[in-house]
This record gives C-alpha cells, sequence and structure tokens, in this order.
C-alpha cells in the first residue's frame, strides 16, 4: 500500500497529466483542424489549462505532501523525485519573471520573423537582449533552486541527466574527427558520382498512402495513432491517441516519406511508454534527446541504411511506376545520404549536422554565462561556422538568425539533436549485438526486431532514467561518440554496408 | 468601471468558460477524428476538465462574490443573475447524487442499448427505474434552490424561461388542430401524387464539396468553421470555431444536405453570439429551445420552401446530371415534405414531429411527478400514441426504448424540439413582415435577409432573455402555436405556396 501523501501527489499528478494532454490535442488541433479564426479563442483555451496547471503544481499542500511522502519501490521513488524537482522548479520562478518571459519571447518572436526575412539583425538586437537577460535570470534561480549550474539548469528544462561538462568533451571530440572526416567523405562522394533524381510524378494521395502504411508497417497500430498534415511536421497527441504530421511536396516523394518514418519513431516512443504510470512524470519519456534518438534510430540507423533501402526502392517503383534504375536502392543512397557543407541546420546531412549543433552549443553557453553579448553574436557565428564548416554564412538570415529557438526563449534545447543522433548510434550498435536477424528483418522491411528491442531497454523505462542512465542501462556505457563516429565511417568513408 | 466583486465573477467565469470551449473541441475531435484506442484516455481528460469547472465554480468565495456584487447595466445584471442561478444550481446538488447520477445513467445506457437491439423493454426496467429515482430526487433539489416546480427545474437544464405550464396549453391546442389537419394533408397529399425518386448516382466527394459551399453560402465564414463527418451529426466547437457534422450516403443525397443546412443554423446562431461577452454566461445562446429554432428556420423554414426549391433544383441538376425532371422544385417539394404516420420521432415529417413529442412531454412530466411508474410506461406509451396518431408501436424497440433520452438521464429535453420548430414559425413570420425581398432572396438561393434578421433580433441577445422574452422581443408575443399552424395550413392543407 503506498504511503497516503504519495497517494494523493499520484492523484494530483494524474489530474495534471490529463490537463496536459487535453493540451496537446488542443495543439495538435490548431496546427491541423482549427479555421484561422479559432486562432485567438484557442490561446485562451491553453493560456486558462496553462495556468490552471500551474496553481495545482504550486499549491501549499504540495510542499507539504512532498516533504511528508515515502516511497515504496523504485518506479514510486523515482516518480516522487521526479515530482520534487518539478516542483523545485516551478516554485523557483517568481511569476513576474514567468509572465516578462512570456511577454519577452513573443515579442522578439514576432520581430524575428521580420528580421530573418530582411535579414536583418539589428531589428532584433534589442528584443534578443530582453529575452536573454531574462533567461540569464531564469538560469539563475533555476541554478539556485536545483544546485545545477546556470546553463545546465536550462538544459534540463528539455533533457535530465546530462550536463554541459559531460557534453563538451563529446563535442570537442566530433570536432576533432571531423576535421579529417568531411573532406574523405566528400572525396569518397565525388568518386561514387552524381545520384540520379526520381522520375516521378508523385501524386499527394499516393504519397499519403504510402507514408500511412509504412508507419503502420513499422509499429504503429491504427486504433492508436492518425497521420495528417501540417506546415511544420511534428508528432503529437497523447501516447494512446499518437499523431504525426507532415507535410507534402508532389516534385519531392523523399521530403514526407523521410519525415513521416522520423515522427514515426517519435510516436512508438510514446506508445511504448509504461502505460501503468500513464499521467505520471515517471511515465513520461526521457527527456528531448531520448526523444530525438527513438526518431533518429528509425529514420536515419534503420530507414536509410542500405538494408532497408533495399526494400524501400522497389516499393517505391511499385507506385510511382517510370524508369525502375533510379529506384535501385545505391542511388537512393546517393539521393536521401549526400554529404553538404552547408548555412542551414534544418537542411544539414547526418556528418555536418553536429557541427552545427556544436556552434550554437556554444555560443548560447557562452551567452547564458555572459561571455558572449548579442551584440557579438553575429561575428561570434561566422567565425564559429568557418572553423567548424569552413564555410561563412554570406547574411545573418543564413546565419544566427536561421532558427527560431534563442528569439524564442529557447536556450538550451540545441545539444539534445546531437546527444540524440549519437545516442541512436549507440543503441544501434547495441540492438544489432543483441538482436541476430535485425539487418535481414530490415532489408524486408521488417523492423519489429528493432522496435521490440527499444521497447524493452527504451520505451518501457519512461522517465525513470536520466539520459545518461538510460544508456548505461541499454548499452553499457555513457554517452560515446565513438559508437556514432564508427557507423558514419561505415556510411561514408569505408563505402561497407550502412 | 465595473464593481470590484462583479469583475472577479467575470474572471472565473471567463476560465469557465475557456475551460467549456477546451472540452467542446475535445467532444468534437472525439467525435470526428480520434482514434478508436484514445477513447479511455479522452474520458480521464473530459471528466480532469468537468471536475476542475465545478471546483472553479463552488468555490467558497464564489458565494461571497454573488452576494457582494452589483451590477452596472442591463447586460451585466443578466449576466450576474445567469451567475447566481448556475451557482445556485450547482451547488443544490450534493456531490454523492451527481457521482450516483453519473453512475446510473452510463450504467443504463449501456444495458439499454442492447435492449433496444432485442426490443426488451424488461432487460432495461431496473437501470432506468434508478435513472428514474435519481433524477425525481435532482429535480426536488433543483426545485427547491430555485423555486421552480420539480419538471420545470430539470426543463430549465436545457431551456430556460418557460415553464410545463406554458407548454401545456400550447401542446394541447396543437394535438387538437392536428386531429383535423393530418387527415386533410394525408388527403392532399394522396391527390398530388408520388414523388419521383431523383435518379442519382451521387459521389460522396460532390455531396461534400455540395454541403460545404451551401454552409458558406448561408452564412459561415471558411475562417470560422468546419464541416466533417460523423456518425451522428451535430453542430460542435466554439463561437470563433464552430464545427458541424455530418454523413454521406452514396445513395441517398438529401440526408447529408438537409442536415447541413439543420446544423448550419446552429452554426449561424453560435456565430452571431455576442462577441463581447464570449465566455460569460449571458454570451451563450438563450438555450436548447431556441438553438432548435435556429436550425429549424434555415432548414424547414427557408431552405424546404418553394422559393429556396426552386434555386436548389437546378444547382443539384447541374452537380449530379441525369433527367432533370426529378429535380423540379414541385418534386423535390414532394420528396422532402412528405407526410407519413410513423412510429420513429426522428424520421418523422414536421407536421407529425410534435405529436411524438407531445407524448414524451406528457410521459416524462408524469415520471417525474410520480404519476406514471417505468413499469407502466410501455402500455402508456402505446396508448398515447394511438391516441395522437392512430397508430400503436408493434413493439417496444419501435416505441419507448427508441429514444437515448431518459435512459441516459436526459429528463425535461423533448419539448426543446418542438418550441424550437414553433418559435421558428412565429420569427419567420415576424422576419417576413419586417424584411422586404425576403422570399424572393430565397428563391436566389440567397439567405442573407434572413440571417441579417436573425442576428440582430435573436443571436445578438446571446443569453440575456429566457425562452418566452427572446420571442416576446422578436416578435411581440410569447410563444404562439397559431403562427406554427399557419405555416404547416400554407404547406401542407391549402396547396399555397410555402
Amino acid at each position: 500500500m503506498s504511503h497516503p501523501a504519495y497517494l494523493r501527489l499520484t492523484q494530483r499528478a494524474a489530474r495534471l497529466g490529463a490537463l496536459g494532454e487535453a493540451a496537446a490535442i488542443l495543439h495538435w488541433d490548431a496546427s491541423t483542424m482549427m479555421p484561422r479564426g479559432g486562432g485567438a479563442a484557442r490561446g485562451e483555451q491553453l493560456a486558462t489549462l496553462a495556468g490552471l496547471a500551474h496553481d495545482m503544481m504550486t499549491a501549499p499542500e504540495v510542499a507539504d505532501d512532498l516533504q511528508a511522502a515515502e516511497a515504496s519501490g523504485e518506479w514510486e521513488a523515482a516518480n516522487l523525485a521526479l515530482m520534487r524537482r518539478a516542483h523545485a522548479r516551478a516554485t523557483a520562478l517568481p511569476t513576474a519573471l514567468v509572465e516578462a518571459t512570456a511577454r519577452a519571447n513573443s515579442a522578439c518572436e514576432k520581430i524575428w520573423r521580420e528580421a530573418k526575412a530582411k535579414s536583418d539583425f539589428a531589428m532584433v538586437r534589442p528584443a534578443l537582449e530582453e529575452v536573454l537577460r531574462l533567461q540569464r535570470e531564469t538560469a539563475q534561480a533555476l541554478s539556485a533552486a536545483t544546485g545545477l549550474a546556470p546553463y545546465d539548469a536550462l538544459m534540463e528544462s528539455y533533457q535530465r541527466g546530462v550536463t554541459a561538462a559531460e557534453v563538451e568533451p563529446v563535442f570537442n571530440a566530433y570536432e576533432a574527427w571531423l576535421r579529417e572526416a568531411l573532406p574523405r567523405a566528400e572525396e569518397i562522394q565525388a568518386r561514387r558520382g552524381a545520384a540520379v533524381p526520381l522520375p516521378g510524378p508523385f501524386p499527394v494521395e499516393k504519397q499519403r498512402e504510402l507514408c500511412r502504411s509504412l508507419s503502420l508497417r513499422l509499429g504503429l497500430e491504427a486504433d492508436h495513432s492518425r497521420l495528417d498534415e501540417s506546415v511544420h511536421p511534428f508528432c503529437g497527441g497523447t501516447p494512446t491517441d499518437v499523431r504525426i504530421t507532415t507535410f507534402y511536396s508532389a516534385n519531392d516523394p523523399a521530403k514526407a516519406l523521410l519525415g513521416v518514418l522520423h515522427e514515426t519513431g517519435h510516436a512508438l516512443y510514446e506508445r511504448g511508454l509504461p502505460a501503468g504510470f500513464a499521467r505520471q512524470p515517471v511515465g513520461e519519456s526521457a527527456g528531448m534527446a531520448a526523444h530525438e534518438s527513438q526518431s533518429l534510430i528509425i529514420e536515419m540507423q534503420a530507414c536509410r541504411s542500405d538494408a532497408f533501402l533495399s526494400f524501400l526502392g522497389p516499393e517505391l517503383h511499385r507506385l510511382y511506376g517510370g524508369d525502375p534504375a533510379p529506384y535501385a536502392p545505391a542511388n537512393l543512397a546517393r539521393l536521401w545520404r549526400r554529404v553538404s557543407r552547408g548555412f542551414i541546420r534544418v537542411d544539414a546531412d547526418e556528418l555536418t549536422y553536429p557541427a552545427h549543433v556544436i556552434l550554437r552549443f556554444r555560443l548560447e553557453r557562452a551567452m547564458i554565462e555572459g561571455r558572449l553579448a548579442i551584440a557579438d553574436l553575429p561575428g561570434a557565428w561566422a567565425e564559429g561556422l568557418r572553423s567548424l564548416l569552413g564555410i561563412t554564412p554570406p547574411d545573418d538570415a543564413r546565419g544566427c538568425l536561421q532558427d527560431i529557438h534563442w528569439h524564442d526563449g529557447g536556450f538550451g534545447y540545441f545539444p539534445s539533436y546531437t546527444l540524440g543522433a549519437m545516442a541512436a548510434a549507440q543503441l544501434m550498435k547495441a540492438a544489432r549485438a543483441a538482436t541476430p536477424g535485425l539487418d535481414a528483418a530490415l532489408a524486408e522491411g521488417d523492423l519489429a526486431p528493432l522496435v521490440g528491442w527499444l521497447r524493452v531497454n527504451v520505451h518501457a523505462h519512461g522517465a525513470s532514467l536520466g539520459f545518461q542512465d538510460l544508456l548505461r542501462a541499454a548499452t553499457g556505457k555513457p554517452l560515446d561518440p565513438m559508437d556514432f563516429q564508427a557507423h558514419l565511417a561505415a556510411r561514408y568513408l569505408d563505402g561497407a554496408p550502412a
């Protein structure tokens, strides 16, 4: 029998969880279904839910219960620890700071849209300075409440269980490796010759059916998922009702296809979370880096592998018809695993993507720690990108104005992308070692062995483990960039099966 | 400047309103979009929102504020009166009674589905007895809190501002009139000859486009509305984001078409509610009878008129092609205004529908007042229908088991259907008198003159007036069944333009 104070806390958490689920559906609806004229009312609805959740989380009796509660067993202990942490973080921030932050983020984001369109950094500078000032204040308050360093306290908003001190050497090692690897990859790529474009046409209705059937083939259940359309693809909804979205282009079938495979990875994670702890903190995902590892292990590790492409090519040709040659797996690999030094993070390939993230990690950490002023950001960006990839952005729109994150108050998120990519490689290696026939199955378009392993070794842990502990449990070691480098070397350097 | 206690109450009402809107979108989603597997979690989400709303409504400080608040102006006074009434009703019911009612309704509704399928009244009888027992207890509690008679207190859950004592003579007069009118209408109908069925085919895609374009033509804005599909058509969403649904049959284009016109009437009412009082009690609709008057004035009064059919017939023929003769307005009138004595309320025509409602009104009032036991319901039903329409149901599935209402705890709702139908005729007469060219516009498929009049004389009042007062304001008199009878006489008895 659980402790009465613990029981009261779980009942409160269940209501908080239900409010969060309601908000998730309303967010999904706003991006997929809502007519434009419903926007203002939707804002009121979501603000009301957020306000009620905050009141519920910070009610005076919660502190008493958190003090008194005793947990029996590991999962209860993890759940209680997560409740205590969330409460400490929620009560650490004065209401005035929370409100000022919401206002400043919203104002800056609005200005940023125009500044990016005009590539005019000066336009957004004052607003961004205010955003940063409030983020630094937030980081200090969270740091005081948690004992983490200020930047780590912000990172914890997105991913628990990993610090900048752990990330830094991993990223430095990758930078050093990339310095040699990138020119070699480019040379090998040039030697392999150019890809032939797919002939088309690619009717959207066919793309839609293919994407849905692939996401079901990968393991989503029709009774527990949807696939819809939105301008910016995402995975939303709730664990028993996951909703992924994509955007179809009649000229390019790869964007929606690979995007849906990516979002399906996120969705499988949500579906695999421990149902016995639904709407409890410990029943949630382990964080954004862990989440990204699940989308990338499906999209990058499994579905862009030679094995899976050998299944997918003929499927695509059956669907779209025309000349079969461009659908040969080797050509699909050339098309969808092309390395290129570019300015834009979201367009980057697997090899250079981490360079974009390393740049942002260093800059945002320096900003939060007071070592870099907003005024110096464009210069530091250009210098950093030149040092990492040997290219210089022609303007700020293709430089420090390209991402929404900072302009909307999102400091500490960027590392998640690359931590996730690295974790995906590390998990894939462990899954392969534990699961004979995993690649043979991929070649049949069958991800069941991989997804089955992920269910047990990642999904089922919920949030009971932080990022590093989750990797330790699943792979026997904390984050190790060598597995990611080995994966990239096999795929981009040796020409060996990848 | 508003009184501080009144201001606090409006702030609370705004949050309650936002919670209600969130729930409305989640309900819509459950009927249109949600994969089946999301049902259990959706139940948790909605129960949590309902619980929070109840807590917010009945918090101790609300009673103090309601006591202290002073309203300035008519709208504030109406808003405050509605808040006081809602609070009195919410606090009148002990939590144990509310919970027992929810359980009993849910249990009975489940048994009813099987009992209806098997036409086995005995099967549902004990559960329905429990539902009635709790409804009578609820009616007593609400009666004590409001001073209304017990049945009137239940009716007020759906429609404020009309009592059974006012309804009774109106329904009695209709019954007497129908006794003469129905045989005459049948005789005239037989003389006019049978309708020719529409030739088809009716591809669902074409039906969908037609329904959407008609709902926009009637006055809904694309930016503030949706049209989707669900098993049971309804109008949901929120005033700036109204969402109507329908169900398409490839064999019969009339069902979806007339259904969408009906739901568009509901949606136009929601769109026309006073935006300045959004999410306040006085900014809501005047109730279910008022709502039904708005769906029926669009569907029955306007869109089944000779004038509108003369516009619609050629439109339908252009869309579906084939022999033009069945699309002649006179044939559409024969098809869609056919009088028939039947057992099933939802299939009934305009003339006999009130007989079904009068039967239910008398029976449910007798049950609430303790004059009719559940055991005697099937017999009383058969006897009542025989007396009203001269037919006897062959079994209980086509008798007292046909409707969900009572089996789900819905006592006091039925009168709304016929009060709405009568109000629609009364409002149409007033709109015609005030708006020259209203029928000429209908013949062009233009409802703007009618909808414009409704916006000012019905929609804009929100809930500031109860049912009878709304009619007085719009038509100069309380509910008068003569206007409805005159409408029916013109359409079904005289052969004059209708």
